[in-house]
């Protein structure tokens, strides 16, 4: 089982130093984000020092918004790999344009990566299926619902075992597998998809929290996962609340990760196993 | 006539994917004023794919602000106008530096605008006249009075028959022309100049407005200015009444467009057909 | 002595226009931080337009977290001194990999600064000591404490008169000498190494301060450190009374200098000359 409180207390108490090789639309969340939630962030993506760089991190996050830092986001992967240093992916867009199509393949193919993170369209176009190309951010058709539950977790579970890691499809339903575990989660709220970031910034939670617990993935990929929607939902009540906007709700879900106790992340998860 | 209220109920209806090419300063606040509008942003930027990228999209933005990116948005402008997609120019500091004038004059020679939105002295340096030099912000020797205002509408209105499109000048008094018809806007509020991002931002609404009505550019750029104009006077009450400052403007500026009602922008705009 | 009331009132007034070749992660805290204090920020960053843009400015601020920016930094950095315009230096990480201490050195051989700024390790790292490794922000290790002080104001006072400018140590405590004389201030929050920028951000207002009294870089320094301190607290405060987070937080930082007076900042400086 997931010990979510255990894996928040971890990340507080080892404090990962977690270096991003990010997109320069969303960087300042990501970076906040990360140090929210009790990691350190290095965002050093200069292919002359990546691998210098992922020497003294924890994690590792490579986010193909940056689709110019491709040969350094393989170079720091290759380097981490051989240090054991966990390899977090976010594949930005990949069925979007054929560069990311190509981009993502390179990656695959030269990096393992220790979790995945995308919405349902990026995952099913690293599982070969057809993609859309509607943008980065997570659309009405670009979600797992009840009904299409089954389907997903198959290409979640499947796609899990063909990289050897973890595979987290995230929406209004969470997917995560290992390829033999799958946990479900329905945390979050709707303005999650109405702020540019929301999936960058679970990327980079996902890594902190890989760094600070590399022995246990699946547990680490789950309770970031778990954090981000428990975390969405506190912002959504204060936006309902107090009226604001989309650009609010951005600072209170950062703020919401950077207050998050054990209590409420545990009472406020709800997730099955499927 | 203008229908504010109908272009404002569009834009939320067809949630318009807009693809920005644009500055790292502010590249976050503008995708951010655009799903706030209700529109979805791409920040595609790459010279590999955003010919790829802007053939799904409803409406390209260049930011000369990313100075580095004129070639990519030269190969996307020219992309776009041959599939008939709206293309909006911010010509950012166009009279600062030489290479800024280049940039500026090899854009309009090699993309057809759908409309350009600059700050007096950028409209006047894409006119050929004298420009400042002093920045990108809106300074007080920076902007439209009324005393000025009938030689800023011949130069604007000049400019818009020039290149066939609209041309929005921005300020205290906004000044939007398609070279037939000109409409002056009054709102918006001083502490819009304390924030970096207001023009880009505006700009970047300009995209999202024209992309869910095409057929009707004229309309689509005088609301999103009206509507940053009454959204700015929204956040600068909240501002004076919290005792806030411009980070917290900022937020509620996005905020505003993110709760603007039809209502509330038909009544609180203020505009005069020149 | 430090008329820190009479340095904020000529930021006000004289509103320098500060140039900053600055990194992705937080340039638009800077240049939002720069307006917050009364300047005018302007981000030009292309190698083909510094020279040409830093001839208008009243200062330049070189950070380090740009490291594909060094050439530029140069070449805008020997423009500047030739023009006699104060230059900043943040050595962001610059003892973290071979690229930044190779970078930090050229940089120190070629430019000569007005000021530089940055943590215990960077200083330590440019003064030739023992550096660590452990990313950007300031860690507990990173800093200087009651113990470490007599040693701390040796190696700034020492690094000052080599440069013959200006160092300035931030952290819990921030010294600041120009081998003459030397300042320590006791302001701030742990908070404040919570949010990615704080740093980047300071390294901004010294340069505003620098470009508005030039005749003065160590009063400009000082008072750049003092009001960052104070406007610290002051959101530490807000922090702790509205439980919010470090997102939170960061806006109110730069509201708070927005909100800054001259009083305030008298009031609340806790300084010493060493």
């Amino acid at each position: 089982m997931v010990d979510f409180s255990n894996a928040l207390h971890l990340v507080r108490e080892r404090a990962p130093l977690v270096q991003c090789i990010t997109n320069f639309v969303t960087v300042n969340d990501c970076a906040n984000i990360i140090l929210a939630a009790g990691g350190s962030p290095s965002m050093a993506h200069d292919i002359r020092e990546v691998e210098d760089a992922v020497s003294g991190v924890r994690a590792l996050v490579c986010n193909m918004g940056a689709i110019e830092d491709i040969d350094a986001m393989v170079l720091a992967g290759k380097r981490a790999n051989q240090l054991g240093t966990p390899v977090v992916l976010d594949p930005v867009a990949a069925g979007g344009t054929r560069l990311r199509r190509e981009s993502a393949k390179r990656l695959l193919e030269k990096v393992r990566f220790t979790a995945i993170r995308g919405n349902a369209s990026e995952i099913r176009s690293l599982a070969g299926q057809e993609a859309s190309g509607s943008g980065v951010d997570a659309a009405a058709a670009d979600t797992v619902s009840q009904d299409s539950l089954p389907a997903a977790v198959q290409t979640v579970a499947g796609l899990a075992r063909r990289i050897g890691g973890i595979i987290a499809l995230s929406g209004p339903l969470d997917v995560i597998s290992d390829g033999e575990q799958t946990m479900v989660l329905r945390n979050g709220c709707p303005t999650m998809a109405r702020i540019t970031g929301s999936g960058c910034m679970l990327t980079s939670l996902i890594g902190a929290f890989c760094g600070a617990m590399p022995s246990d993935p699946f547990a680490a990929v789950c309770t970031a996962m778990a954090a981000m929607g428990v975390c969405g939902e506190a912002a959504e009540a204060r936006r309902l609340k107090n009226g604001t906007g989309n650009a609010t709700f951005r600072t209170d879900l950062i703020d919401a990760v950077f207050n998050l106790t054990e209590k409420q992340l545990t009472e406020g998860v709800r997730y099955e196993i499927y």
